[in-house]
C-alpha cells in the first residue's frame, strides 16, 4: 500500500509526549479521539515480536477520559451502559458497552468509579462527551461532564511487571487485572491501573499532573535499559490475534452488543436501567442476524483500509472481513469479520478478493488462541 | 516538519472516491468525521494559486450529514443550534453554530431543510450524531437520527461555474449563495447548494446515488479541460486568508460562539428555545473574557500541529494562536489566535517562539481581506 503523510493541525492535537516519540522514531499515526496516536514505529512485525518477549512504553494519551461528577452521575453512567454497574466499587475497572436508545454501540469504554459521585469513562474513538451532555441535558440530570487532562502512558509486555516494580516498589505487582489504584513518582500520586489494549500484561498510568508524566515518561526508558524496552504502540497483530475489538473498526452504532459477542456485559436480566435494554431483550428473544467471527484467509499478506464483502462458494454474499493481519503465529492472514445469518458457523468456507485474486478462507470462532 | 504516514483502517473510512484521488497524487490526508478527507496534492501554495484562477474537485465526503426527521425534528434541530431557525424554509442552507448547555460549541454546520420533518445536519469535525441521539433520548423526541449516504463532491474556484453549467445547464447559475435544488445528471437527481470550504465561489453535490456520483467525478475532470480543472482539497492557505473558520482548530467545546465572532447567528431576542440560551445572555450581558482575531507574524514560514502561546513584550500571556499559514498576499504568515481580553485591540503587538526564534507579530481584525 502507497504511503500516504499525515497533515498535522490543533484539530488532531498532539500529545505530551508526542515530542518524544518522534526521536523515538515514529514513522505511522492514526487519528482517535480527535488525537495523535502512534500507529508504528518501523516495522510493525518487529514491534509485535518485542511486545511479546520485552516490555513497551506507550503514548496513548488518545485514551481520553470523559468527567462525570455531581449528585446524578452514577444514573447518568448507568443510563449509557449494558453492563450492570449498582455493585461497581473504586479501584476496580469495568468494559462497558456504551448504548444508544436502537440498542446499538455508541462506544465500548472502560469506566472507572473514583468516589460515588465521579466517574471517568476512558474512551474508544468516539465524542462519548457529546452524547453525555445530550442525555444530561434531556433528563436534566446534575451533573458536571468535562474532558479532563489525563494523558495516559501504557507500560505492555511480559517485563513490564519488572520494570514498573522497579519504578512504584513491590505494592504495584499486586495490583489484580483491572484493578487500580494511585502510587506515588518523586513525590506526585498518579492513577495506575492494571491493564491496556494488548494481551501481553500490562499497566496504564492515567497522568494528570503533565510535567511528572513526562519525566516518569524519560525514567522508565532510563531504568527500563535492563529489561529491553522499547516505545510502541497497540499492535495490529498483536491485537488481532489476541481477538481484541476495536470500536470503528470491528464494529460501530450499526450494530449491537449481542451481534459482537459482549453478552457478559450486557445486563438484561439486572434491575438496573439503561438505555436500549427493551430493544436488547427483544433483539435477544428473536435472536440476532449478523455475528462477528474470527476468519483465517490462505495468503500471507493483506491491507484493508476499509471493510471488503466475502462470499460463499454460491457466491452469495456472507459478511465483511473489517479488520485483518498476516499473523506469524497461523502463519496466514486471520481477521475479524460480521458474518450474516446462517454463516456464522465456524469452518464455513468462503472467498475473498485481495489486489484481484481470488483466495480461500474459513470462518472461526473468536478468540483465536 | 517531518512528514509521518497516515496508518488507514476501516476506523477511519475511505470514500468513494478515495481510489480516484489516489490515481490523481493526493500526496497527505487529515482525519474529519473519522473519514479520509485529502489534504495536499504536492504543494500546498501551487493549489492555493490554482484554485483562485481556475476550478477544482474535491473529495469532501468527509463533511458527514446527521439526518434527523419525524414529527418532533424541526423542535431538536432548534434545540441545538443558536440561530433562529423558525422562519427557515427549503432551498436554503444556515450556517448554524451547535451549543450545548453551557453555552460552548459542539460543532458549526450547515444546516438544510429538505422538508418540514427533515433535516440535514452538514458537520464538521464532531459527532453530533450522539449529541442529537442524546437529547432526543432524554427529552422522548419523536425523531429518527441516522448518518445517511451522502459523499459529497465540492466543485470550487471561479471557473466553477462555467464548468457547472456546462454538465448541468444554464439553470444551475441561477442558483444564489448557500441556496440548494436538485439537479438532473444522467437522469439522476443531485442535490447541489452553491456553497464550499472556499472563498473563491463553487458547488457542493451532496451525492446519494454513489454509482451516479463517481461519473460524475469523472465526467467534470472530462468536461473540465479547457477550464483547467485539477484535483483539490481545502486549502490551509485559502481558508486562512478568508477568514474560515474551523472547529477543532481555531475553535472547540471550551469556546462559546460570542468568543468567535458568530454574534449574527446567535438569536439571543428570539422566541424560540435552544441550549444554552440563558447562559449565552449572562455571558453576553457581562462580556466575553476571549476572542478570536487574526495575527500576523513578521515571518515567512509557520508550521502549527498544536496551539502555540504568544505573550506581550511584558511577557504576559495574551493568547495563543491556534491556526497559521504563510500567505502569499499578506506576504507573511497570517493566522487565527485565540486572544485574551483587553489584548484582543487590533495593532497590538506580541511576540511568538518558532523554532527557538522569536519573531514579532501584530493582533487584526478578521476577515483579514
Amino acid at each position: 500500500m502507497k504511503n500516504f503523510s499525515i497533515a498535522k493541525s490543533r484539530r488532531m492535537r498532539s500529545t505530551p509526549y508526542t515530542s518524544r516519540i518522534e526521536k523515538q522514531g515514529v514513522t505511522a499515526y492514526t487519528i482517535y479521539n480527535h488525537m495523535l496516536l502512534p500507529a508504528a514505529f518501523g516495522s510493525i512485525e518487529d514491534s509485535y515480536y518485542h511486545l511479546k518477549e520485552h516490555v513497551q512504553v506507550w503514548d496513548v494519551a488518545a485514551e481520553r477520559q470523559v468527567e462525570i461528577s455531581g449528585k446524578d452521575s452514577a444514573k447518568l453512567v448507568q443510563l449509557m451502559t449494558c453492563r450492570d454497574l449498582s455493585k461497581s466499587k473504586f479501584g476496580r475497572c469495568y468494559y462497558c458497552p456504551i448504548i444508544d436508545d436502537s440498542g446499538n454501540l455508541v462506544n465500548d469504554p472502560v469506566v472507572l468509579k473514583l468516589a460515588e459521585d465521579k466517574w471517568w469513562i476512558s474512551i474508544a474513538d468516539s465524542d462519548v462527551i457529546f452524547f453525555a451532555k445530550g442525555l444530561a441535558s434531556g433528563h436534566k440530570f446534575d451533573v458536571k461532564i468535562i474532558e479532563p487532562i489525563v494523558d495516559i502512558i501504557a507500560i505492555q509486555g511480559p517485563k513490564s511487571f519488572s520494570l514498573m516494580e522497579k519504578v512504584f516498589g513491590k505494592k504495584i505487582t499486586e495490583l489484580k487485572f483491572f484493578g487500580f489504584d494511585y502510587f506515588d513518582f518523586e513525590g506526585i500520586k498518579h492513577l495506575i491501573a492494571r491493564s491496556g489494549w494488548s494481551k501481553q500484561g500490562g499497566f496504564e498510568v492515567y497522568v494528570q499532573n503533565t510535567k511528572s508524566g513526562q519525566k516518569l515518561y524519560d525514567y522508565l526508558f532510563e531504568v527500563g535499559k535492563v529489561f529491553n524496552v522499547k516505545p510502541g504502540c497497540p499492535n495490529l497483530i498483536e491485537r488481532i490475534e489476541s481477538g481484541l475489538l476495536s470500536y470503528g473498526n470491528d464494529f460501530d452504532n450499526n450494530d449491537n452488543p449481542l451481534e459482537c459477542g459482549f453478552d457478559q456485559y450486557v445486563s438484561l436480566d439486572s434491575e438496573v436501567n439503561f438505555l436500549g435494554k427493551e430493544k436488547l431483550k427483544k433483539i435477544k428473544s428473536e435472536g440476532i442476524e449478523k455475528k462477528l467471527m474470527g476468519v483465517k484467509i490462505e495468503v500471507k499478506e493483506i491491507s484493508l483500509p476499509s471493510s471488503k464483502n466475502i462470499y460463499d462458494e454460491n457466491n452469495t454474499l456472507i459478511g465483511e472481513l473489517r479488520s485483518a493481519t498476516y499473523s506469524p503465529q497461523f502463519k496466514q492472514v486471520i481477521g475479524i469479520a460480521m458474518i450474516k445469518k446462517p454463516f456464522w458457523k465456524s469452518s464455513q468456507s468462503f472467498k475473498i478478493e485481495i489486489n484481484n485474486n481470488t483466495f480461500n478462507g474459513k470462518v472461526c470462532d473468536l478468540p483465536f488462541i
